[in-house]
Formats: C-alpha cells, sequence, structure tokens
C-alpha cells in the first residue's frame, strides 16, 4: 500500500487509518478472526477502494469517521472476495504470501470471508442511508453472478468480447464504482459530480481489470504475487485470449480445446496470443477506458482530489504490479 | 416440509410461496444458480425459520407481500449457512441428498452461499427498515464467530458448558430470535409483545439445537439425513458428550483424546455417552428450554397463532428428524 501511494503520504497515512479500523473490528472477536485478519490486512495491496472513497468524499463536506469506516467496509467486502476467490481458484499463493486458504484449509476460508461480508454490511448498514445498503447488497449479488458466470464459462471454446467484459463489469468495475458514489453520495455532494464519480468508477474499474488480466500473462511471482499464466491454467479465458482467438488460425483454437494445460503448454499458448497480437489489442482496450476515465475527471471541479485522481488513473494504466 | 405441517395447511400453502419466492430471484440470474438453488429449495426441510416470521408478524397488522419476501431472506440467510457449513464439514450427505458441495465442488458451493447472502441482505435493505438490517447484519457476523469458534474448540478435551451454549446461541437461536422479532417488528406488534416474541424464539432455538445434537447421536441416515455421530467425527463435542464428560471416570476422556475416531471408536464413545446418562442429561436441558419457550408462549395475546406455536413447540422437542 505504501509504495502505491508514496507520493500521497497524506492519502497514505489515512489509508493505515482505515486498516486500523478494520483490525479493531476483528481485535473486538474471540478465537482465530484476529489473526487471520491481520494476515490479509498485512498483504491487503493499494487498497484502492478505500482510497476512492475517501477522494469521492472530498469533492463533498466529508464526516471524516463516518468515511473511514464506509472506506473499511467496501474493503472488508473486497477482502472477502479475496478470500472466497482463493477458495475457489485453489489459490496457494496471493501477492507473494501463502492464502489463507493454503494455511489454515477452506474451514477458516469459508468463515472468515464470511465474517468479512457480514462485517461490511454491518457498517453500510450502520453508518450509511438505506440507498447505500442496498446498493451494495445487489452488488454482491452481482459479484456473485459474476463469478459463477466465469465459472460456468472457463474452457468456453467460443469466448465473446461482450461476456468478458460483462464478468468484469460484476467482478471489479461495480465496486469501484460504488466506492465512488458512496463517498459521494454520503457526503452531499451534488447529483451531477455524484454521477461523474460513479461512471469515472465504473471506466478505471473497467481498465484496471483488463491490466490485471495482461499482467497475469506477463507478470512474474514477485510482481503479482501470483504465479504466470493462472487464469489460463484455471481455464478462464480472459480479453488477451478473447482477441488473440479473433487473429487465429487454428492453432491457437487448436490448443485451448485440449485442457488441462501443462506448464510448457502454457507457455506455447502465451507465445501465441503474443504472437497474434491480443495482449497489444487488450492494452488498447485497456488505454481506452483509460481516457474515459481522464475524460470523467475532466468534468470533476478542480480540486486537489482531482489531481490525485488523473495521476492515479495513469500510475494504474502502466503499473506492473 | 410438507410433513412438518401437516396438520396446519394454510402455513404449508404459505411456506410453498415463500419457496416459489426464492426460485424466482434465482430465476433471474443465468448460469448455474437457478438449478443450485432449486436443488437446496427442494431439500429445504422445515422451513421453520419463515413460519416465525409469519407467526409472528400474524400478532401484528402484516403487509402480506412484506412479510412473504423478509421469510424468504431469512431462509435464504439460513441456506446460505448450510451450503458453507457443507464445505467447512466437508459433507457429502445433508437431509438424505448430495450436498452441493459434493456435487458441484467447493468453487459452486462458496459461490451459490454468497449470492445467498447477498440476496438475503437486498432483500432486508429493500423491505425492512434500517434496524431490522443492521440486526441481520450484526447476526451474521456472530454467526460467524460461533462457527469460527466452534471451528477452533474442535478436540478440545476440557469443553465447557457455558462455551457450548454460546455456540448454539450465535449459530441457531439467535437467528430463530431474530426471524420473530422482524416478523413482530415489521408488522408493528406492540413492544412487549415483539420482545416476549423475540424471546420465544431465542429459548426456542436452544431447545431446538440441543434436540439437534441429540439426534446426531440417535438419528439413523434416512431420518436426519446425516450420518450418526457426525459431529463427533468431526471433533464438535456438542451437549451429551459435555454431559458425559461430567460424569465420567476417565473412560471417555481417554476416547476422545485419541483423535481421529475410527468408526469402532465412535460406536464406543456413543455407548459410553449413553452409560454416562450425557443423552437423558441434554435432553432434560432441552426440556428446560421448552418449559421457557411455553412461558413465554403463555404471554402472547390468545390468537389462532399462539396455539400453531404451542403445538410446534412440543412437536420439535419429541421430533426425530
Amino acid at each position: 500500500m505504501k509504495r502505491f501511494w508514496a507520493e500521497h503520504p497524506e492519502l497514505a497515512d489515512w489509508l493505515e487509518r482505515v486498516r486500523q479500523e478494520i483490525l479493531e473490528r476483528a481485535a473486538s472477536e474471540e478465537g482465530p478472526v484476529p489473526a487471520s485478519v491481520r494476515r490479509l490486512v498485512d498483504s491487503n495491496g493499494k487498497m484502492l477502494r478505500p482510497a476512492f472513497v475517501l477522494l469521492a468524499a472530498s469533492f463533498g463536506r466529508p464526516d471524516a469517521q463516518k468515511i473511514r469506516r464506509l472506506a473499511a467496509a467496501v474493503e472488508m467486502l473486497h477482502m472477502a472476495t479475496l478470500v472466497h476467490d482463493d477458495i475457489i481458484d485453489e489459490a496457494l499463493v496471493r501477492r507473494g504470501i501463502r492464502t489463507l486458504h493454503a494455511l489454515s484449509g477452506s474451514r477458516a476460508a469459508v468463515l472468515i470471508g464470511d465474517w468479512l461480508f457480514a462485517g461490511a454490511f454491518s457498517l453500510v448498514a450502520e453508518y450509511a442511508d438505506g440507498e447505500a445498503a442496498r446498493g451494495l447488497a445487489r452488488l454482491v449479488s452481482r459479484l456473485c453472478a459474476s463469478e459463477i458466470r466465469q465459472s460456468a464459462d472457463r474452457y468456453s471454446v467460443n469466448p465473446s468480447i461482450r461476456r468478458y467484459l460483462r464478468t468484469i463489469a460484476g467482478k471489479t468495475a461495480l465496486l469501484f464504482s460504488l466506492s465512488f458514489y458512496v463517498g459521494a453520495r454520503e457526503s452531499g455532494c451534488e447529483p451531477g459530480v455524484s454521477h461523474t464519480l460513479r461512471r469515472l468508477g465504473y471506466s478505471l474499474g473497467m481498465g484496471f481489470q483488463i491490466i490485471d488480466d495482461i499482467l497475469d500473462f506477463e507478470g512474474t511471482d514477485c510482481e503479482t504475487g501470483k504465479p504466470t499464466g493462472s487464469d489460463l491454467a484455471q481455464g478462464v479465458f480472459t480479453l488477451p485470449v478473447v482477441l488473440g482467438l479473433r487473429a487465429d488460425d487454428g492453432a491457437l483454437g487448436a490448443a485451448l480445446a485440449a485442457p488441462p494445460y501443462a506448464p510448457d503448454a502454457i507457455s506455447r499458448i502465451v507465445k501465441l496470443i503474443t504472437a497474434l497480437g491480443g495482449l497489444d489489442a487488450a492494452r488498447r482496450a485497456a488505454r481506452a477506458y483509460t481516457e474515459r476515465s481522464q475524460r470523467e475527471i475532466a468534468r470533476l471541479p478542480d480540486t486537489e482530489a482531482r489531481q490525485t485522481l488523473l495521476v492515479v488513473t495513469e500510475k494504474l494504466l502502466h503499473r506492473t504490479y
């Protein structure tokens, strides 16, 4: 977290307080909850979603404590999905450290994920208005539906761009969007500004997820903390695959039609996708979402937060982790 | 469901409509959600919790549609915990049919459980007031904490009655209690009646779970749908074990100290517990909670619903499934 926000020390300090908020919630439980949540919080990446809540809130008149708690809620929701994803993917490593699932088994991972879900709902039900609570609940339904769809679509021989975009919208863009919207709305932003921020969150989330999916092909263990080609190995065909297939003369389709993929098959498929321009085309798509985000940002009042959003948007496009 | 409510055909019809409500929610999703939820709904047991919502609501002026949806919410929440429990217990059979976990793997089970959680929160956020939403979220936190505690306590050589009671309160009695309270409150019952119903739910839930734990020692596969001694096999020491240990001269303690238990060790332990009076003592505890429930029922206005509650309370004590 500190690495990504190095140039924004005040924001980094504030995110540290959000972490403390989550740890305090966990500390009030007995048994293994506090230690497990601490492990998760210590590996919790960039904390983009809570940062978005705060940045959006700064366009209104934020109540500091309330905004910090809502930021904790969106981060807890995100953490819950990561913990449950690791069971689903049978992932042993995330962000370079062993997953809760690998460490304590699916028993602990299911329960800690449920506890985080419930904690997020509690915070929102307690500190936000009814619409935010309904928005969060609907979002989690769509998030699950997206994951279920992605799971059902695995190894699909005919993946479509539209289906991919719908899946990543449910998986990532909607929570980005809600983070901005909750921050804006709960700080009494003007409706026009709130809606611009909501759209910004959506396009930022779409671009973010496409980059994430590209990094899964390019990243090394130590940078993304995940093994290269891990989506592919699970039969999840992301945008580089879908776009590679569009230029395919049959070799890629044939290679994908024979799962499970051994490590040498994975590297052959990655080479094919690269040669077919799948990665470049996906990068262009991410660039287009980034430009859309920049157009939304340009509509916002000229504040320090707007400047930060511009920097962050560009940084997310060029990130390698 | 029909078997348990055979003498209350109107209530059974109404519960059928609650099932339809859940199925309709699922039908609006694509992919494997509708079929998985149908499977769960088809094996959904007695539907006690939605019945409690309705019975409690009848002491006020219920809005039929709202009450049906809140009843669907508590049932979905309960279904979510069952699905996730099956992953935790690695259960292959529940209520005599193969679990979702056994059938479709933990991937599907995690996601369907999450979808049900989110659906329950959605319904409550949409149709109940803020306090009900907060109550539900807090309850799920406590429910998870109880399950986590139970999980951490497995094979504990020194189980305590107090800890057991706290665990089953979080696991069962609080949701029973909330089901009554939500029904009463959302139908504008008088505060005194609402609180009596809430306490009734609590003692009914405690008695219910103790009986459930006794049945795990006595039941046969075809009656409970679970193998005998399954809690024991998982290292979960329920009330008959705790009370058996209090009368133990060392033999039970020694047998329990050597997990994992082979099938013949399980039958030896069950025989020891029976001989030490653990099952009889647990049955007396369930009886005491039932009597407490009856005292709460006696405080309620004299209506048809009160009569039904009396019958149901007695029936739950003597059930064999």
